[in-house]
């Protein structure tokens, strides 16, 4: 069967995607949630874009990880598009979960609308180690629009800082994801409003992969909180040949 | 539990929605389902749109409702937008379901490509008593477009002729939707085209509110005819805290 | 109860929408799944689209057919439209599932981008039979993706070179579907990635029907393979009065 690595989005770790990665060891395939550089307990919250890229590839090699489907989720889209550039020869299949797809001298946050990239600007200058947070109304009715508010209120405490350095810095590739030569999926969560609605993941970002399959599913930006089975259904199809 | 006031749209009265505020209650809430001014038995159909804000504002009034989540439908979604800004603090959340959202100044029409505002007028001409009504196979093909052939005949039975008025008045708000300070979701049926697709109602008209919780669910813009239980659960998912 | 017509795609056959046509069946209907000229084993590559489209006026009078609901997938939309244009008399309603619709003097390489068309014409002249095939990567990655490898490589392995003189022909129609006083609906699968997202299905060709019933179901460009009872209920829910 199969190996997934499940990469996280911005103030996740690993650990948020463990019930995901469950249901797709149920189905009988491996699963590794590893936590970026940056996002873990302890990390400098001044982590850039190359060494949280760089924290994975590693991952990589430590766990002698290859035939990989190399999953990520929403700024994990910068850092497995990273990963696939710097070793592609150990990645079978790239999978977007409404995750950015940066092209050369990109940054995420070239790919949100200008007052996003402000408000996050105004919080990191608010706190001052160089993280940014989400406030949670933002959270409770933008990202996580899919579940009750119990389950919005946990996983809202789990988040973490995130290093801003990490969105701001642009991307250095050899290829664009569109002419790298491994397979590619995008599964798209149907009720996604974390990004505002003429400014898409799918198809906006989605057709910067060129030729790729794309996986649709009911669900907010966090179905891992509010659905993690059935995310992990789509991740199934998605990441298969 | 919560307490729930569903506005009808155009045609309709309180009594259609009936079945949708039934499964409600069955999760444990309260549900009532007033009529607007204009579209009771024996109303005039000169009504006009303050008129018709007003006779909701004071069902409120009279059955003492407060911390209410109020729902509205299509042309509902004038009323609730004109009941919210003059009586806020008795509203716990507005629920958009496939509804307009006018900012001050905006009458229905406004929001309506300019053939349908035309094909409402020229049979309102005709009428010659202010009132409009749909032709059936637009209500079978546009409206209710997910149900068979007898729940669309049965459910167009019971429409009732609309004043054209509540259409054509501007609204007066303090505030626009976006600025007011109540929480906000609009519940968007995937296979409404009761408005066409270079006029959707989302994120066209949803984008108004400014931060709002998207639900979306399949079905045609009369879900409350052909799956009310169904719509029950939308409405639930997007009126909870 | 009804009588369904089923005509499929370019490559396909009829005896691929077999399975559809088994569970409209099952539901108490009448089902017929001709191949039009051009597609069937021995049939000359160089068929234009007006000899395609009499093979199925041919049918209907052949087989008697009258009062048909008349469905037609991707290319199969052509089709449909100009027997219904030639025979409308004998049609109750069209079913267009994820098909072309094309006005009077269009083809069907004007409706999909430019880089598709010079695809189609760098393979047929590689092949120098006047057909064009599909490689199999944008097979399964754009066209199937809802099925899993072992069902999209036996639906690859049925499909026949299809005639490329029916896709650049321009189709004569005394009016346009729009004008066309037959009932009719669009069936769309929301996975549908074969025209890229820019160029898509619906709305942009299904708003060319006027006055049109929209029904969606979840699934890819091939759901006749990779779910042939669900896409029969839709063509159902579509077809009825």
């Amino acid at each position: 069967m199969g190996t997934y690595v499940l990469v996280h989005g911005a103030w996740h770790t690993g650990k948020e995607l463990e019930p995901v990665a469950a249901a797709i060891r149920a189905a009988g395939h491996q699963a590794y949630t590893p936590t970026i550089k940056g996002n873990r307990p302890g990390d400098s919250k001044s982590t850039g874009l190359d060494e949280a890229i760089r924290s994975i590839v590693d991952y990589f090699i430590e766990n002698d990880l290859s035939d990989v489907v190399l999953v990520g989720h929403s700024y994990g889209g910068m850092i497995i598009t990273g990963v696939a550039d710097r070793i592609h020869d150990r990645v079978r299949r790239l999978v977007y979960w409404n995750a950015f797809v940066p092209n050369n001298g990109e940054s995420l946050i070239d790919m949100v609308p200008p007052p996003f990239a402000r408000m996050f600007e105004a919080i990191a200058a608010e706190r001052g180690d160089g993280s940014v947070v989400l406030p949670f109304q933002i959270w409770r009715e933008a990202f996580i629009n899919d579940a009750d508010l119990d389950t919005a209120q946990r996983a809202y405490r789990v988040l973490n800082p995130h290093p801003l350095k990490t969105l701001t810095d642009t991307i250095v590739l050899k290829v664009n994801p569109a002419e790298l030569t491994v397979a590619k999926s995008y599964v798209n969560c149907t009720e996604d409003t974390s990004l505002p609605h003429h400014h898409p993941w799918h198809p906006r970002l989605s057709q910067k992969l060129g030729l790729f399959r794309l996986i649709q599913v009911a669900g907010s930006h966090e179905l891992c909180f509010s659905n993690p089975a059935r995310l992990a259904q789509a991740i199934l199809e998605a990441g298969r040949d």
